[in-house]
């Protein structure tokens, strides 16, 4: 049995719905918005800004960290601000896994917690116009076209993976599973990897 | 129904036993060496030379396509040895798809085939120690290290598939589904494989 599973996911993809439903079939805790609202409590920052910066990370080198930016907190241990989140992140993230099982979405999780046995890593990706068709039902149109609002939002969680972990997200070794959900189906997603967490061994 | 699955694989991945094992499951017709022999017989090219150059493609660019090295035709059509069997075992690929149910291994089948709607693209990778110990029961001690030699043959396959497809070997979205095989275990990939291939549309 796999007491974690991570899911890092393409936007739009279907992650988190999988995610959700994988953590309600096997009865585990599901960390996502979640774990915002435990790491602004522990770090200061403001929730919104979590939302924002907790996957997507910015070099601040032009920034004095010790002015507070709207939504940071003041004491950063001499950090940039998504430094800073990360480590707060990190030290959350760490400590749920160890409490209960659970299902965690995105945040590096899966590189966070690669030093234990029973945690399942898997990647859902899918084709463009599938996650096209999702995000503008979902979220509603924008400005933009869905198309480059996907490129724009994957091109920001492959830079903070990458800067967080010097590993290529989406790159099929990183993970014990990758499923293309446009294939696939969202529900044959969730039952291959509830069946994995069944059937593998947790040591 | 899907007809067609490719699997492409690490060296040591067991991706080979995996897609005898799916073949033999579903049916279907099996296609790694048994390629090899047809495309000697259409190419001319001697089979050593194909099981060497098929999916390791070097540059020609000082030697002069006219003359012919050793187990390579005469006839090339102006193409370096490595472009031209490139494009015969292209040409097999997609005749020997048409023909019946098959699972290719290896050769950008997935990228040859990626017109086609009935088929699957898995992609099997392993952990280190895994395929170290894998390569050395299978094809014996060498002078190099068993890690050595397999990052050396990834290295090969991997600039091989580049420079035919333009694409990452081993990109998740490259496949419908990627698996670890130390992971899940040769058994169990071959199951949802088979599964996967009854399940899915292959319209």
């Amino acid at each position: 049995m796999k007491r974690i599973i991570t899911i890092s996911r393409e936007f739009g993809s279907g992650g988190r719905t999988i995610g959700k439903m994988v953590a309600e079939a096997l009865g585990y805790k599901y960390y996502d918005k979640e774990l915002v609202k435990q790491v602004s409590e522990e770090s200061g920052f403001d929730p919104k800004y979590i939302e924002e910066h907790g996957e997507h990370a910015r070099g601040y080198t032009g920034l004095s960290y010790g002015l507070s930016a709207q939504g940071v907190p003041g004491v950063m241990r001499g950090m940039s601000p998504d430094d800073y989140l990360y480590v707060i992140q990190r030290e959350v993230i760490l400590r749920v896994a160890d409490e209960s099982p659970c299902v965690i979405v995105g945040r590096c999780a899966d590189y966070i917690l690669k030093d234990r046995k029973d945690v399942l890593n898997v990647f859902i990706h899918a084709d463009m116009d599938f996650r096209a068709d999702r995000i503008v039902r979902l979220y509603g149109e924008s400005e933009k076209s869905p198309e480059k609002r996907l490129v724009e939002k994957d091109k920001k969680r492959r830079l903070n993976y990458k800067h967080y972990t010097e590993q290529e997200w989406g790159k099929s070794q990183n993970y014990d599973i990758s499923l293309c959900s446009s294939t696939l189906g969202i529900d044959r997603c969730v039952q291959i990897i509830v069946d994995l967490a069944k059937e593998l061994d947790g040591e």
